[in-house]
C-alpha cells in the first residue's frame, strides 16, 4: 500500500511538505513519482494542483485528499476518477489564516488605511472621519468552514456581520440567511461584502453587474474564494461608476494575474496573490494523515467533498 | 456659571462639537469666545489644542477637560493654570479604535500585507511564507488605558503578547512586565514593538539607536503614542542597516510631518496622519459631561492627571 503525493510543488516547497507527511505518517510508504512504483500498489493519493492525468489507471485507488480547500479544479479535471472519495483540507489553521486576511480588509476599509497609503504616495497629510466597528455592516457570502471563522472572527472584533449561504446555518452572533430569494437583501444591507462561496455552476459569474447594482451605492468587496465568482470586467465598471468604492482580490481567473491586467495599476483594487489562507504544510499533514488513518481502521472519513453539490 | 471650549476646531468639526456637547450638557452654558462673557463667570474649560493663553485670567476655573488622551502639550503649556485639576479623555471608543490601528499594523506586518502592497506597485506575483499569529510575538510599550486595550484586543486574536509599563499592571493573558530594568528584556523578545507610552521627560527620545539596538535583529516598530519618543535619524539608519525590518508611524516631532520629511517615501515607513485614535464627538462629549456633572454635584472628578508623572 502506497501514497502517492501528486502536486506540482518542487524545490523547497517539495521538501517541505514531504518532511511535513512523513513525519505525520510513519510507517507508510509515500512517493512522488508514479513510475517508481507499480500503479497497482497505489491506493492514496495526496493531491495539491496535480499535474494532468496524474489520478488516471490507478486501478485501487481508496482515497484522493486535496491539501486545498477548494476542490473546484480538481472536479474540472475529467481524468479524477470520480468514484474513489474525494476529501478536501480543512484545517483550523487555514481557517484562522482565512479570517486574518478578512479582518485586516475589513479594518482596513473601515479605518480607511487604503486610501492613507494612498496618500503616502503623495505626502498629502489629511485626516478622514473615523467610522466605528459597530458601524460598520460586513456581509459574509458563503457560511462553510471559512465563512464561519471569518464571521466569527468579525463579530469578535465587534462589527454588524451578517451572512448568506445556500444552505441554513446557525451561528452565534451572525445574522445568518439563506436560499437565493434572501441574497438581495443581504448584499443590499452590505457596507463590505466578502465572498468565500464555493465554486460551482450556480456561483461561477455570480458578482456581475446585476450583483453589484443591487448593492447599496459605494460598498467594497473583497474576493477571497475563486477569481471565476467575478465578471472582472463589471468589477471594473462598478468601481468606475461608485457603484463599488473599493475591492479587495485575492484570487484571479487566471493566475498568476497577468501583469498586463487593469487591476495591477488601479488605485480602487488592493491585490493579493493568492495567499489569503496558505496551507501550512506542519498543520495539513497532521489533517491529511488523520483521514489515512481512518481509511487503513475503516473508520468514516472526514471532510469528504459532495460531487454533485460541488464542494 | 460658563464652561468655555477653548479649540483650534474651525468649520463643520466646531459645529460638530459643538452639537455634541451642548446635547450632552442640557442646561450649561457653553461659549467659544472668552469675550463673549466675563471671565469670572468661566468655571470649566474644555480645551482641545488651546490657542496660547486662552486658559489664563480665569479667575474661577475648577476644572479643565482635555478633549484628548494625550496632555503633554498642555502640560508645556505655561499659561495653563497648574493649580486647576486636569483631566485627560478616557474614552472606550477611543481605546476601541487605538486597538484596532494596532491590530490593522500588527496583521499587515504578521502576514506581509505592506509587502505585498509594494510588490502590486511594480506587478510582480510572488508569495511569500505565512507566520501564524501564535508564533508572532508582540510587545506593547506603556499599559494605560489604550496600551491596556490594545494588548488584550492583540491577544484575544491569538498573538503571543507581552506588555511593559513603568508601574506594576496586571492583565489577564499578557506578560506583564515593569521598570527599567526589565525593559531591555522585552525589547529583546519582541518581532512587533508598539509603542503606546505617555510622552515624558523620561520617555522622550526613548526610541534611540540605543534602544533599536537591544531589539533582536529584524522586528518591527509601530508608533501610535508621540513623534518625540523617536530619534528620526536613529531610526531612519536603523531601518537602513536592517535592524528594523518596518516602521508604522501615526504621530511626528512636527505635525503635518513636512512633505519633505524621509519617511513619507521611505518603501519601509507606512504613515498615517495622525489618525490612530481620533476622539469621537459622540461619546467624548458624553464623558466630558460626566466630569462637568461631577464638579457640579460635588462628587470626585475621573481621569485627573498627575503633573508630576506628567500623564
Amino acid at each position: 500500500m502506497t501514497i502517492l503525493l501528486a502536486t506540482d510543488f518542487a524545490g523547497d516547497e517539495l521538501t517541505q511538505w514531504l518532511t511535513a507527511l512523513r513525519s505525520a505518517l510513519p510507517g507508510e510508504t509515500l512517493i512522488t513519482e508514479r513510475a517508481s512504483c507499480d500503479a497497482a500498489s497505489v491506493d492514496i493519493a495526496i493531491v495539491a494542483n496535480p499535474p494532468a492525468g496524474a489520478l488516471a489507471g490507478l486501478p485501487n485507488l481508496k482515497l484522493i485528499q486535496s491539501l486545498w480547500a477548494g476542490v473546484d479544479k480538481l472536479l474540472r479535471d475529467a481524468s479524477v476518477p470520480v468514484d474513489v472519495p474525494l476529501a478536501r483540507m480543512v484545517d483550523p489553521a487555514m481557517n484562522a489564516a482565512m479570517a486574518e486576511t478578512a479582518l485586516w480588509a475589513v479594518l482596513s476599509l473601515q479605518r480607511g488605511f487604503f486610501a492613507y497609503a494612498q496618500q503616502q504616495r503623495v505626502a498629502q497629510w489629511q485626516a478622514h472621519p473615523q467610522r466605528r466597528a459597530d458601524e460598520t455592516r460586513v456581509t459574509v457570502l458563503g457560511l462553510g468552514q471559512m465563512g464561519r471563522a471569518v464571521a466569527q472572527r468579525l463579530a469578535s472584533n465587534g462589527y454588524r456581520v451578517s451572512g448568506w449561504s445556500t444552505r441554513e446555518t446557525q451561528i452565534d452572533g451572525i445574522d445568518a440567511r439563506c436560499g437565493d430569494a434572501q441574497l438581495p437583501r443581504v448584499l443590499a444591507d452590505a457596507q463590505i461584502a466578502i465572498n468565500l462561496l464555493p465554486l460551482t455552476a450556480a456561483t461561477t459569474g455570480l458578482f456581475d453587474a446585476g450583483t453589484f447594482a443591487r448593492m447599496r451605492r459605494g460598498p467594497s468587496f473583497v474576493n477571497l474564494a475563486r477569481g471565476a465568482h467575478v465578471v472582472d470586467a463589471d468589477l471594473l465598471a462598478a468601481l468606475a461608476s461608485g457603484q463599488l468604492q473599493h475591492a479587495v482580490l485575492d484570487v484571479f481567473a487566471t493566475e498568476p494575474l497577468p501583469a498586463s491586467h487593469p487591476f495591477w495599476s488601479h488605485p480602487q483594487v488592493t491585490l493579493l496573490p493568492h495567499v489569503a489562507a496558505q496551507t501550512d504544510p506542519r498543520s495539513a499533514a497532521q489533517v491529511a494523515a488523520c483521514n489515512v488513518r481512518a481509511l487503513r481502521e475503516g473508520q468514516a472519513l472526514a471532510d469528504l467533498v459532495d460531487r454533485r453539490r460541488g464542494y
